[in-house]
């Protein structure tokens, strides 16, 4: 379904960049999680624009509010509403967007297919949907930490060519937070501003790489055959906004290793085999085999620049467009929270629905 | 769904490696579909190993039998069941599988997740599945090219470090189907050939790469948010077995592009705007905008290699496995069916999908 | 999917009786509608309380706000969201229903579900839900009424023994809106607003039976085999709270016919055989016939009453409980636009698939 | 989905009266239940027509094969499929309703829907497409009997007007299977006996009404809104052929009675409170409360009668039609098992869906 994610853990989202708001329903909540707006907000904070210099300087309360599904502070196992209204309705600063296609965006695609856009800030092609998914990742996040102590991270991998030295197994919230480009890797998180900054100089922008895990995860998640857990995450990462590639564990360099040195030799653990590496990022048939998640997802630069492109009319005509006003010169410190949304809900999906096939006890001799 | 892909045009395997065969049904194929089994087997045939040295030589005849939804020649819009009995029932051959944990194979996860697996040949992990992907993709290529004339083809870009240089714009299906390699650049396939027949004989296996174009396919089609076209793609093409990686357009090199070298500029065009560069990959904003539709799967080198490897076994108890008898030192000339499958699969749920969403008269002025 | 309905037309609804609010999201309604909050609110004021003396006086004014997914005055094909503030937030009044389980409720088995409740005025088992249902009704009715002419009405045809004569070729919503039964038959109508006053003053309630047609269904909407239109409407019907049983055409009467009798016999008509007598209710086969669909469902009296009744609290003791405040005696004058819109879901969603279905070129010659 | 049911237990159907076989696969089935194929013949055999004189003499084995999903003995948790083949290909015997429309059969709506149909012996619209459910709701009844000890029982109930005096508390499997006609009444099933000898040799067909329960099922299953589990129950049971009328607990005959007496007190019990009557048929909010789920089904007398009857040409003129051949005077023995399939797979379906919600801990003190 189009504005639908999940199979238990289903998240539906709404709303356009202007009008009365953007937002999301949960279906599938497991009831008596504690739950409060705040935990929510700490999450659409960090998708937030207007955090700093380096992203755009709309200023966005982003205010959430929980219509349904809570009650005196926990979960009811009903639908989870929640409702962030848009505060900054100037929609009249896009007038010059009526009738043009700005480049590599959705408008000339979104009148293809419904010959006819809300042409207000991009209006449900804006980024600003992603805080439905952000909203309900957040509920996500508090579940699966809660039933199994699940922690999904992610972070700037790399800005153009600037590429950051990570140590996954180490890495924290508070390396992530504790630099605006959320590159954990201090001297490329300096380059990565610079760089930034010179973009946004040149009327030009910047794509790059998100790096994610998701630890603690038990082996057994994901269902063969198209619902496999890396097949899910695939596909909600590239729905995210400018999002042009996926990779899982060794991803496409693996490509370019022979199996003897790819394959992730298994060795005795304490609660069952444990891969001596992990090029399959986790996932092996598509089932995590309890290793760390990995996964990278390619950002490409910001469609909306400063500079003059060429571009067509509505009616067909040639003519040049220049952005005004606020943009993202590099969406991927903001893009942080959005893939940790996507993956915290391909988990939690998956761990609901391994609970209904484990239900017959274990065999007492092997079969 | 676990086994089931698509919303309209939608497809759900079934059966393992052995037993009484494997197959697929596919409800919401439209009637008056002129269809022979011939144009099914052929797309099976293509899947099949022992096509050539380069490919494992279990001999599998693999003949289709459609069992429902067809009638006088004819798709009646009814389920269509496609039925390929298993041949090839020597299970014995994999008792040394029973109680060993193949490294970077699904064994453990199965065990994980169910407790309990199919040993003999993989199971329902076994590439074996993928028959019933390829001949619902085979109904879906004669649909999609009776009502849109859209032509899906995809082939080998590289095996380990050797890459072919392929003019996407030009290549065929006779191109492509002129070496065992599926290699359309013949230079390259020579190098691929006798790169995989050394790791044939070390024991060892290859990974690599299989492009994909998708020819003529109109402005519009895929949906905003999640079931956007590209996201549907990634999700379907990873759950491909050993796929690792998918790219959309310019993919993980477009991150190293600035914003006014990637974005595609629009220029006017006979029927629309035409974009002159295609970093898009024919698809912007999850909707495609009438440019081919490209994309690149990572595959990893083949799990199976003859080469002793560490592992446990299903006790916890460390050992050593090599793997005995045919098996494939590189799945990407068999793959090449496969990412086109789904590929298929995608783009005609997406068409069919457009015909529910343009129902209302166009607006005679502009709104 | 718990809070979801329709395929194409996906209609999700959140909200409890009180917290922020009630509401729908629907996902798939065509782009270029024209819409109006107002057209809304019509049906929304139709369901409300408070519309007569016959039932419950509280004061809900229903005011709904269109969130997104319209755009200077049309659909735009996104998501369209719908918010109805809860006003009447005295939850206090529930205070003594927080230990104690009424009997035929909900209390009970919401508990014994989530091991917790919302026991403020039903929490999400109140008919308070159903406002998201009858706002994505209106959606539909008016979309129907665009494309293809259709037309859903209700009216109350029974309430307790009372049975109203309504002559269903003829009846318009003016005969059901005239009196505040919603009954058409105006010495039926009178009978009826006694027995509800009647069982009000004696502490009771009463049920009764909605009968519902849609005129001008084409015929070809609905799909074998779990998906056939009957289906879909039984199961959106018996969804309705309250609903304990549905009929299509000659239901239960039927069984007590022979074939001879039963068998609509087809006469040719001007644009495909025409169905003498209508026993199959529109719909034959699962797929409607071009004939008046026509359905009745039965509700049960109304749970909450005023007179004393035994029942057990939360810790399982023998207690007993009388309703206070406002309650409806009879639920069937409301029921009406909710039967309405569950008939316009189910069409409106299978109007939409047959799009999708009837894509190829007619048979020049049959085959 | 057209030809899909549940949500975790799900089951999709395929076949034809004629052609290559009818067949089911189901998918979400846990794995390590034990299952052979004559636990599914057993149910298969049941449905069969030419169990005695009362039912159609068409002669068919329904053998059963179980092609996935089985591994020596025991589910695997991935999709079974089952196929049964068609063996009576005499399909030369409709000939002649190749260009006539059947009154009150699915022959005109499918052409309607599909401009084209499969006229042999009702195509994709025969009743045979039931085996495919009463295959997938023999592995529901195996797995809920091992889960839960569920039981679910069906029983004819009334032909005609004739109708049963049955003890549902007492009932058994062996008392419906006692008599031919199903029907657990003996003086009853004499009288059934004779009126459908009777319609047989008037050319005529009778209809009737198949009650059914289900035993032990815990409180707790069905979700609110639209899946609440008397919902899913409607829409499955209607989807049966010939279904016109479904009835949960008092049905229409309960908007016959107030409140007072329709209201099942509760009263104190050993896990739980019990409801002292059932006229909510076991089901309150949508959700089990623990006492037996009953419900009733109405079917309409048999299309298919030997008399002559009006009708219409494919090419519209006015014709007359008598059935030739065998054909069932009354569905109502064979409906049997087919009402216990589609209760049995709500109930699986709901049950699975049960273990994904209570996954939190109680509360130690209510909140």
């Amino acid at each position: 379904m189009a504005s639908t994610f999940g199979t238990l853990f289903r998240v539906t989202t709404f709303g356009e960049s202007h009008g009365g708001g953007v937002g999301v329903v949960v279906d599938g909540c497991p009831p008596r999680l504690p739950l409060t707006v705040e935990e929510l907000q700490f999450d659409l904070d960090r998708r937030r624009p207007g955090q700093s210099r380096l992203v755009t300087q709309r200023d966005e309360a982003d205010h959430a509010e929980i219509l349904s599904g809570v009650f005196e502070g926990y979960t009811t196992g009903t639908p989870l509403a929640v409702l962030v209204r848009n505060k900054d309705h100037n929609s009249g600063a896009y007038d010059h967007l009526k009738d043009v296609y700005r480049p590599s965006h959705a408008d000339y695609t979104y009148d293809a297919k419904y010959g006819f856009r809300d042409w207000a800030g991009g209006g449900r092609a804006s980024a600003r949907e992603t805080i439905g998914r952000v909203a309900a990742a957040a509920i996500a996040r508090k579940l699966l930490r809660e039933v199994a102590g699940i922690e999904v991270l992610a972070w700037v991998a790399s800005v153009g060519d600037i590429h950051a030295a990570v140590d996954s197994a180490a890495v924290t919230l508070d390396d992530v937070e504790g630099d605006p480009t959320r590159c954990p890797d201090p001297e490329a998180a300096a380059r990565m501003t610079e760089a930034i900054k010179q973009a946004r100089r040149d009327g030009d922008s910047l794509g790059g790489v998100v790096g994610c895990l998701a630890r603690n995860v038990p082996a057994g998640l994901g269902e063969p055959v198209f619902d496999k857990l890396d097949a899910e995450l695939a596909g909600g990462l590239m729905s995210l906004p400018a999002a042009k590639g996926v990779e899982i564990g060794s991803g496409f360099a693996g490509t370019r290793m022979s199996g003897l040195t790819h394959n992730d030799a298994f060795e005795p653990g304490d609660s069952g085999p444990v891969a001596s590496t992990n090029h399959s990022g986790g996932i092996q048939g598509g089932i995590s085999n309890g290793a760390d998640i990995t996964c990278r997802v390619a950002f490409k630069p910001t469609g909306t620049i400063a500079s003059e492109q060429k571009t067509v009319t509505r009616d067909g005509d040639a003519t040049t467009l220049a952005a005004k006003g606020r943009h993202d010169p590099c969406v991927l410190p903001r893009a942080v929270p959005m893939v940790e949304a996507m993956v915290l809900l391909s988990v939690a999906d998956h761990w609901l629905r391994q609970q209904a096939i484990d239900v017959l006890p274990p065999f007492d001799v092997r079969p």
